[in-house]
């Protein structure tokens, strides 16, 4: 095999150095593998396609480049040929629409794209996930997937055991997503408490009740809404200025919920909130969830990688007494897309609530130990292998790597705090250093600064970051995202997870928004 | 840009040719991108990481090769050192551990593979994903996926077409599996016909019911159990002896149910169920649906992709007239995983049953279309890009590339079903010519063909394709999945969807079947 292989090698560097890139206009699909003699013009093909991906990968880390080649979606339906077609392609035309997806696509990458919560790219993250795609299996059983299975179970494991119970013992998956996530945490709180709802639905049971702050994520409501339990019964406790839910204002509502006679089975507690970066207090939620026996879910996709840092996981004291943990190393860990875990306390659970038994998949005299085929577990059937990216990862930095890694993008939010928290213009959305990557803010252009009329200030001020915005998508130069928040009007959510940020780098982000809003 | 990329590809072959594989033991993680000048480090990595996938598939598609070297989980534990370290490894460590991990893995690729319904590798398919991968980005709004989000429109666009839904209208989304598309769709039908369940939750609406057919995928109870409908909820249809739900019990159940004053609002007809590849008859599904106001989908999840083969899609007349499809291109059409999508025939209703209004993902004053927003009708937050593979093997194939693999791999079952329908030792579990490429039967080893006693020779049979099978793995020759059903012993399910199978590895598993299961 070894010598097939060099002089495969050669003849395919061979053939694209003496042809160039014309090489391909004669060459389709059906010359590829599984051809026969398919080896060297594959291996020709794929490698023309990484050597797009290469160019792209470095251009991306380039601070001279365009964040995005903005284009509206009309003009860019224009600006190739998108259709599909009934006749097959060359291969020339297939590298040609390689290199305009990647024209027009956002360099997520880019130092200076900080516009979600998963920004940056991980060099060994990707090298995971190209290896992904080529293994291209699926997680249901260990019978087609030996080495990820067990990668999830030593992740899953290690994982828990930074949680903090006890030898990591517990139970887990990996999703995709943290709205799936969360949707599994409230599923497997319903069936703890009761059992026969998977059975006999929800008519079976008394009217529930789920509560979280006001400032959590959507995707509690999502996942209410499509559980059949409904977005009303999802009640959502006053959070304090910072952003935290009160925990007072919880037993409130959890007492007026049991007074009406509905029960209350779910409190989800949000590490890390999505706009504002607020770690609920986990410890006084506990005690209330313990005092009235409602399961306790931390929403820790954005915060919860913050408990691999020994400087900041006191923000999330008190997670180890949670039921269950929503932890997405997409964002802040920089694992590529898609990355979500869901930890849960008990052993066997998911197990028992979503499993059905299908014996064409999980066969019950095969000759391995089955407790590996984890397939009947999840709620999907095949479930994507997303588990290898960061585990590569998680070998390549270590622990203190992870760690380090974040604490980096803690220092830059703080610099970018410290530096506009006083600063002419500026105006802080919430008092405080912020907990996490979050800083929110206002940016007043010089004239609208002294106006007096609080209404029309406010009127005018909710109109400047979209336009921001929009000029910084114009020019390509960065992205932040905005929102309104409650009787806020839009204020500019700057996050911090791209590990190719620098200080410079947050220092243009200031400069580019006063350049391009002073005239407002 | 180009000059400086020219350098840096020369540096990087270099210091790889001078250096061969010891050059990555003094290099870490922390030496690549976004490190200074980590450029040439960076390609040298990646470009080792790529030598050794594209070593890997030229094996994948040679039959010298093993499907699989199998291990026991305890086995595979001991034979690397798999753990999570608080210290960094060096990139050779890293190396060493994707050689590893592809050491243990499933071919998928391999021609001979043939255990599930999604085998083989189609290297556009790699290709694209590849740059998914490196793109990095996430499917809620144009903003962030300019160009994938113009693709999923065009391409759901002419899957709808290819339905037959006039002009292609309608509505879709590409989904992480079959399983949450026939999820989406009974939240759909739920929502349709009680709106009020996303506010007010089941405890609004009577009992709802739902069926399937009784050989349907364990998904359609999965998804009831989830949304609180509970499994009791969904009523399962008799099937023929091939497998296709009886229309007559359908309409007797429908009636039964209502009499019992339960509502029924879904049914899911089935377009190539799992194990016989049955399709179940649409049209007549269609009218009792018509005529009771009930909410029609079809799980085409397996055998969406017959429609497009002129010679095929007649089983699935009907499909037209269905609310919702699922039709996973990862399966039939071997695009790489995951690949699901759902469509649905009434636009607008996927927002309205699912949208959230997070101000904070979804602004409604941006500067362009916000139609091209689409985050907000899915259950889930984030989304992977599943598009771009799917879009890119369509361009290369063309309708009719697609077209030809797929009537090679039903030719193919063909080929296998008329070898081994009046062949010693065969005994088929239905009779007639299977309908999609799932062949379905028993081996009989010569010293059980004339057991008399037939509760003894069912009770022998049973265990017969469970041994063949831990032979298969051991040997690692091939891959073949078995099962029981209902009151049939296990019997082997061949199904074909590797476009790199020929009629000589048909031949191959018939003698390896023979050769592993004579002395049984």
């Amino acid at each position: 095999v070894n010598g097939k292989l060099i002089i495969i090698f050669t003849l395919c560097f061979a053939s694209a150095f003496l042809h160039g890139s014309n090489y391909f206009f004669a060459v389709v699909y059906a010359d590829l593998l599984p051809a026969l003699d398919g080896d060297a013009k594959t291996m020709t093909f794929l490698q023309e396609v990484v050597d797009i991906l290469l160019a792209y990968i470095v251009e991306s880390f380039d601070r001279e480049t365009k964040v995005i080649d903005f284009h509206y979606p009309n003009e860019l339906l224009q600006l190739n040929n998108w259709e599909l077609q009934h006749e097959p392609a060359t291969l020339d035309d297939i590298l040609i629409s390689c290199r305009a997806t990647l024209k027009y696509a956002i360099k997520t990458a880019h130092p200076r794209y900080f516009n979600q919560l998963s920004t940056g790219l991980d060099m060994v993250g990707l090298a995971a996930d190209w290896l992904t795609s080529t293994a291209n299996t699926n997680m249901f059983t260990y019978e087609v997937a030996p080495v990820f299975v067990l990668l999830e179970y030593v992740t899953l494991k290690k994982m828990r055991e930074i949680i903090g119970w006890p030898e990591g013992r517990g139970d887990g998956i990996f999703s995709p997503g943290g709205a799936i996530s969360n949707m599994y945490a409230m599923l497997l709180a319903r069936f703890k408490m009761f059992p026969e709802v998977k059975e006999k639905g929800m008519s079976s049971v008394p009217r529930l009740v789920a509560f979280t702050s006001e400032h959590s994520h959507f995707s509690i409501k999502k996942g209410a809404a499509a559980l059949g339990i409904g977005t009303e019964s999802v009640i959502c406790i006053k959070a304090d200025e910072c952003g935290k839910m009160i925990p007072a204002d919880l037993e409130r509502r959890i007492l007026e919920a049991k007074q009406k006679g509905f029960v209350p089975f779910f409190v989800s507690a949000t590490a890390g909130t999505t706009v504002y970066g607020a770690f609920d207090p986990l410890i006084a939620i506990s005690d209330i969830c313990k005092k009235y026996n409602i399961w306790m879910h931390v929403d820790g996709a954005w915060g919860g990688s913050l408990l691999m840092s020994r400087r900041h996981r006191w923000k999330l004291d008190g997670v180890e007494r949670a039921n269950s943990v929503t932890w997405n190393p997409h964002k802040m860990m920089s694992v590529p897309l898609q990355c979500s875990a869901l930890l849960v306390r008990e052993e066997g659970l998911m197990q028992n609530c979503n499993q059905m038994h299908a014996c064409y998949l999980f066969q019950q005299d095969k000759q391995y130990d089955l407790s590996y085929d984890t397939g009947d577990k999840a709620l999907q059937c095949g479930r994507h292998v997303d588990i290898f990216k960061l585990w590569l990862m998680w070998r390549a930095k270590g622990t203190i790597g992870f760690e380090a890694q974040i604490d980096r993008c803690l220092e830059l939010s703080e610099y970018l705090y410290n530096k506009i928290k006083d600063r002419d213009g500026y105006e802080m959305v919430f008092d405080g250093k912020p907990q996490h990557t979050n800083v929110c803010f206002w940016y007043l252009p010089p004239g609208m600064r002294y106006i007096e009329d609080k209404d029309e200030k406010k009127k005018r001020l909710h109109k400047v970051a979209p336009v921001i915005k929009a000029r910084m998508m114009e020019y390509g130069t960065t992205m932040v995202s905005y929102q309104p928040q409650g009787d806020k009007v839009n204020f500019f959510r700057m996050v911090i997870s791209n590990p190719a940020a620098t200080f410079e780098d947050i220092d243009f982000l200031i400069e580019e928004i006063e350049r391009l809003g002073h005239d407002l």
